[in-house]
């Protein structure tokens, strides 16, 4: 019996790019076909509900999971964004099959995720992810000008970092070795969402040339064929109520 | 001529058990020796400042780090807790070497530090890092509370499911398969440091009755030969400022 290798299957809320986003980068730039739940809304949330009920123990093999986004391929179900990435990326060509590189890559991943979306994140919701925004402003004004102000320079300084150490081939624009890897996706998304967030913030700090890389590696992802197509098509959300919001009074008081 | 595995150095803050903890606990159960800097202050923190700093970019071969724990073996240089793990665990005989397992047992790492490393340290630091405790308190106390009643509950009872998953053997204590893996180790680590940060919480989450499989996960970690001769030597870094931290004020208002 012959057996092809099985369908991807991205399981993740609808109408938001969301922690599922870097999942769709790789498989758009490496023109794998996937099957993204997303795009059937009502089946998606149930999808999402039955995966991470309180009584759903797994099915004997996958352990229970407890967030999504999760990865089905075959007979495998994964979840935890870094974790699907780490998973996919060497199958993609997107990271070498063998070695320690994949450890310096995932380190990097872990790094940018760390930064632009977890605490990002926190930023509309310092206090509690059940309460609303509206319910804790003031507490999201205070932690999004240290974030702004603090942070973001920090992880920005660091993606620059990166690309400083790659002394050998200026004229790469990638964070890790000579090709494009799965982190220049995570890193464009991230420069993404938060520009999408912080806009002015992010306008002075690209403005400051402190970042050039930075924003040159973002550029050079958003020209890729395949994922330039991709940002055109449909199948890209927009930006609404997901990890990166944007709420202009939570960049009012920030001094950059 | 012969060349013998390299020592593996973690590079940590002193002082603390921190981030560097989870990572002992791997050496300490495979009786694997290792070179603990944190064991040497004053020694510690120039190692760690130089490997963070702004203008250290690496050294050709691996890439720039922003914060530790590090780990060093051989020529390899990596960070991110999740991802020494991940390198370690197979190494030491604490996850296998080869098929899908391993991305399972990332997912649930991952998970047990996002609960009870990332989110816990930001109820005592809800703003920013940069502030003192004190200078946020009020915003601590509104964190702590949403933390205790709704997260800890949250995570507690995604580890009880882990447990639940598996049908096939109530004897095992560990979290996936029938071997300590070391998901276990870290397990083990979250439970006591937030049992240390939030013990009254944490007490009657215990006596609640719905998490037994997870405190007799806690118990048989502990009475492991190896982890519990570590436990009681002077290498186990008390509990002090760092991410676990105990202010009473903090649990004083929250309805469990």
């Amino acid at each position: 019996m012959s057996s092809p290798d099985p369908p991807y299957e991205l399981i993740y809320w609808p109408d938001i790019p969301g922690r599922g986003e870097p999942i769709r980068l790789l498989f758009e730039e490496a023109g794998v076909p996937y099957i993204d739940h997303s795009q059937e809304p009502k089946q998606a949330v149930q999808d999402v509900l039955g995966f991470i009920a309180a009584d759903n123990v797994g099915d004997g093999t996958n352990p229970p999971i407890l967030a999504p986004p999760i990865l089905r391929h075959g007979k495998l179900i994964i979840h935890q964004l870094p974790n699907i990435l780490l998973y996919l990326a060497p199958k993609l060509g997107l990271a070498p099959k063998e070695g320690d590189d994949i450890f310096h890559l995932n380190q990097i991943v872990l790094t940018l995720l760390d930064g632009f979306v977890n605490e990002l994140h926190d930023t509309h919701h310092p206090t509690a992810v059940s309460m609303y925004y509206e319910d804790q402003k003031p507490e999201a004004k205070k932690r999004s000008k240290a974030f702004i102000e603090e942070r973001i320079p920090k992880f920005l300084g660091y993606v620059q970092r990166l690309l400083d150490a790659k002394t050998s081939n200026d004229e790469v624009p990638w964070l890790y070795g000579d090709k494009l890897t799965y982190a220049d996706l995570v890193a464009f998304q991230c420069i993404d969402g938060t520009s999408y967030a912080f806009p002015k913030s992010m306008k002075k700090l690209k403005e400051s040339g402190k970042y050039d890389g930075v924003f040159k590696l973002y550029e050079a992802v958003k020209e890729r064929p395949n994922i330039s197509a991709y940002l055109a098509s449909e199948r890209r959300f927009a930006y609404s109520d997901g990890i990166w919001r944007h709420y202009p009074e939570l960049e009012e008081d920030v001094n950059l």
